[in-house]
């Protein structure tokens, strides 16, 4: 297309502008009819939404209504963690046929088992300025005039938040630039709204204290809703383990495979993962993971940096050892989505809506996890992948 | 928690199995009556779908319900492809404030610089199945029998799909163990299942011809919802690019910021990405890429290997040229859930329901994913981020 | 140091430049004596030559001499391969004690388990020139006119050189660039000068043909003498397997463990590899290759891409299946340093010296490495390595 | 080869095995003899060592005698370190035409332009033991322990060496594995024998005080001798940056290119790294590093960690500014080859033979190599590559 067919683009096809942003159900409807007329399409259920659309304000913009998606219940797996003990049933959003069918069958399996031990080896989130300098000694300088701060920056950080903790600063110069990783605790809150402020009055503070420094509150080096390999050892949110013993009579009665067989997809989808270079090591996290977070009002595009972790397969004498590390399960039950109405009844299920309620909802995530790793694991082996989707799927053009 | 004291589980503690599986109305809530007894916690808004329960068949099991994400829209984005050409709006899914504001912001600046040029690489996804020999020197003669066995894999493999069409077979040796690469094109359709049919259809086929020969369908090669650097050379689905030219007047108006500074965002950040050992560099694809593929309709796990790609930012003397390359963007208009009715909206919005639109959507997504880009950028620069997350952002605690 | 403290820079501080750059012995010397007058040391040793020192010529420049590095002999190992067949002794030059013991004791074990399968499964140096376009859309078209250029680019690139054959054009466009993977196969020699003659060559001719594209011969992306994940599947020269079945019996008498010890290594440290986000997998490639390399006079920079690769340990019931899969070793039995005396010895002991022996050599070297894969294995499992390097080495300070 | 035709394996196709290891210069010519006899080819040049062999014993086993290795001198670079202070000359070992000519020409640059500024950020070598529970629990108790026990550690870990410091404890648990990295301080001295059996006391006392732990003392996680990203946030040895303001007449002057076309090779390179899944950025490193290691007694496959870095050039109005940052530099100036007769005499021509000379070294290191990246890049943007290697290098078959 040459710029001379291009269309003449005016005032007209600008969004429209309302009043007080347009949240309440009138203008909701008048932006909505404003789209159906540009594109000339229907978006009657796209407007059915079952409560008041005020309450969309703080989590969307020029909103039109809602999608829906399919919700459907996994479970129960048992739980025995520092948070989360007992038995949980777990709602997951998706369209993906099978997958809710497969993770209920791990999870059965691991509760068959006697329940998933759990634990939180790790809280706090991280972002990561970084500071600019003439030259790398100009910058040396810096490095090693910023750890005697440590005091003045927890006081300036935490001077902007009710709930947030800077539990670390640790900085990694390249060249003549120092990154800085700030590390937080934000309690229930994903939180990194909460960072983002504390960590910029920190940086304000550094630049006013050492003028030579110029500065922006992000790197990149944070990996939020990054791929990367520093996820893994830095973490991200909760760093969470989650493990079980299957013994053989669960093995072959609910996944219908032994130990033996069940570990070789583990060690030849390893060498795997290592010959296309791949961080960490898992089955399928991002089905469980995105199906959790879009169902309880996660920011669903942290499952990007939630997927990085590893899945572990051990034999042993009483049958196979499974576990698995999250080292960045950035997940929340208060702000952002967790309040929105479907998502709170979600959260609810597992008694996980509100405030304390952040490392039980992270330990209950990790085991139904797990879940889905056996369940791949298994469906591998025995070659019920291919009959399973045959079956509950119906994601085949008609 | 002392096993001891684990709770017993019982039959009644698994999910009821109804009829047909349940997809009527009557049983999902009575489903949903189980759950809320089970747990004291009432599902109303859940519950509350607009459309008839029965056509969620395919998509979920146990089903309850639906979670209603908000959607709003963003855009409008003038683009230039091959498949697609002209202004288009974007229906997003998300609960993060601040993020469609983000988006629009960037697409208009798009928009006023001229559109953006788009192009679909390469259209192809993967499948890996591994094969397991007695030795090397047994794999490695099976990696020579395999190259001209190409037509008869071909035609077992298509014999199984009407629309997927086998384009590429090639195997990586590692020790005794032979990973097969099978490249498919899936027309219009994500095309996982289609793939695993084909994909096990062909390897039944080898293991008849060449009896030494066991195998699993998977690897964990093909880096399906998993993050990889085999990603971004293989690819997986749609590689598709997206780049436009941003004059000076427009980046000032628009983005509030040089060229220069706009750029010196970009550098400082690829270094941040180099020291966290990320794979490819992006300044927020995660945000875009999940809010519109919850709004349409895909498989939302697949953001994972979706946001694996390459944002470049390039100085020249009218400007700042910027591109981004997603060689991983798995993204389907038939098939999956963007046959379900607010899905179906939404792409209809963009004109991208239903068959020989696939291209189109891959194309309009990445345009509007730089949208993204450029606008996370500027807000880098110019120290908006925390301005505009105080301003329409909600998710602090309250 | 300010600026006002640095030494004055004069002309008589520049290396002496000698007449034909000054490779005959009296020339050498006259530099070393220079070298000498300035630092106050003798360099006796450094000019012990047992050659000609012109011989150096097209080896170094500004050559003063040699570094002596220990060189002993490991093995033997017997290797049942394709184009290497018996029992061999491998040349190892390195200053590390216990190094060679290590992999003399785990050649023996292999030798005595019935020798080593090995198999060339690839041979191509890679090079990646990458082009340069205005916008996304114009390297799009030049990404589609491309590969129907391939017959051009072959005679082209054929016509520089004797030996170097063009296997492959594949190209990755990324934004507005376009970077083109010349695949080349390099006969006996490590090729990297054939190479970027050829390419450039043919980049010429490109830029003749498309005369929109401006280009650079070197992208980065061939990862020569780099680590990436890419040589994991692309490769680089010699992709190389070797593999070996270790029965119970030798693991006892030889490597004194147990087929299970020595497994539980592997599959612990596998866990502390991805944890570390390391390429492939490997005990100590890089220790074998090194000494291997410097005493047969290869480039040995290469280790870099060369120690990329993954070592598999396997349970079976008659002991545990070994071996490893080298895809980037660069070897070569021509040109570079394996023309110098000393090296040409070592080369020669293999039977490896000259033309036609590069397969053979690569091969050796894959069966070479794996005994120390195992050897290193087996010191972990033990104990034995803190003893044997107590006892073998001496490298702790006086 | 059918196991039929194997050649038979007897005691006399063993090494032979020597009194008191056969260091003495007869034993080692009786070994050399052998070897001869075996194998038919004369070592003449390889039993030329100029110093008596005796002294090879603790640098390696079964000897025959020494690779001679061509060296040559580069430089000179002025450094402006906080080590280092002045200008040296560099000895470089290879055999690759034309490598010493491109780093003469960087570090004259350099030079001409006032120096390089470096920097030691940090100095600890890693090692990385991995301990083993019953459960995820009971790991996680062990997590949870440890932190207290440092002084402990400390106490015992240091009994075990006069130099080497611990100056770090951090565990990461993954499944019920737990990765305990200790951070050694460890002189002058590559240090990794000290660092083993200093952990290995360490790891005893745990157990004792522990019992229910189990371990191993590598877990493959401290990246030694192998790439990974975790060496570029964690670091091995010498953390050490280096860098220096490019002006224009220097860059057109030396380099033959203005720093634009300097930094737009950068730019397009780091998308060509980025593309290959590489870690971190470098032009050249691998060169500058393995000369020097092997001209100066280094542990030479410490090349694979030491290589993994990141190179940084900007643009600024005075000029380019070019940087490298090398987390990873394991170079030492006592034990290991560094007391070997030619290594000695290297070392001493940069006034870094001995005790307290390690940091000075490492900043010579890293200025040196910053002469290769610049020299590297100019070659590439000028087109200088190709006919350099033409006129300087002979490695061509002939």
């Amino acid at each position: 297309m040459s710029k001379a067919t291009l269309p003449e683009i005016g005032v007209s096809d600008l969004l429209p502008r309302l009043k007080d942003q347009g949240y309440d159900s009138e203008r909701v409807a008048r932006r909505r009819a404003w789209i159906e007329e540009k594109t000339g399409v229907s978006l009657a259920h796209i407007g059915s939404v079952s409560f008041e659309t005020e309450e969309l304000r703080g989590n969307i913009e020029n909103p039109i209504g809602a999608a829906q998606v399919p919700m459907g219940i996994a479970g129960p797996v048992l739980v025995d963690g520092r948070h989360a003990k007992g038995l949980f049933y777990v709602p997951m959003a998706t369209s993906e046929g099978a997958l809710i069918r497969s993770y209920e069958r791990g999870m059965v399996a691991l509760t068959k088992a006697g329940g998933v031990q759990t634990a939180i080896l790790a809280d706090e989130n991280q972002i990561v300025p970084t500071f600019f300098f003439p030259g790398v000694a100009a910058a040396a300088a810096f490095s090693e005039w910023l750890p005697a701060q440590f005091e003045h920056l927890r006081a300036i950080a935490e001077s902007t938040t009710r709930h947030g903790k800077l539990t670390d600063v640790k900085s990694y110069q390249v060249g003549r630039q120092v990154l800085v990783n700030f590390g937080f605790f934000t309690g229930d809150a994903q939180g990194m709204n909460m960072l983002v402020k504390a960590a910029d009055a920190a940086c304000q503070w550094i630049q006013k204290s050492y003028p030579i420094a110029s500065y922006f509150v992000f790197s990149g080096m944070s990996s939020e809703k990054r791929p990367s390999g520093f996820l893994l050892t830095r973490g991200k949110g909760k760093r969470v383990t989650a493990g079980a013993l299957l013994p053989h009579d669960v093995l072959r009665m609910y996944l219908h495979c032994t130990a033996e067989q069940l570990f070789r997809v583990w060690h030849s989808t390893a060498i795997g993962h290592l010959s296309a270079n791949a961080i960490g090591y898992n089955a399928q996290y991002a089905n469980g993971l995105t199906a959790i977070f879009i169902a309880t009002g996660q920011d669903v595009a942290n499952v990007v940096n939630a997927a990085c972790g590893i899945t572990n397969f051990e034999l042993q004498p009483e049958g196979l050892y499974v576990s698995l590390t999250l080292p960045a399960l950035t997940v929340a039950t208060v702000g952002g989505g967790t309040g929105l109405p479907t998502q709170r009844e979600a959260l609810s299920i597992m008694g996980c809506n509100g405030a304390s309620k952040a490392k039980k909802f992270a330990e209950i995530v990790a085991a139904a996890v797990l879940g889905g790793e056996i369940s791949m694991g298994a469906a591998i082996t025995t070659g019920e992948f291919v009959a399973a989707h045959e079956h509950y799927g119906r994601n085949r053009p008609k």
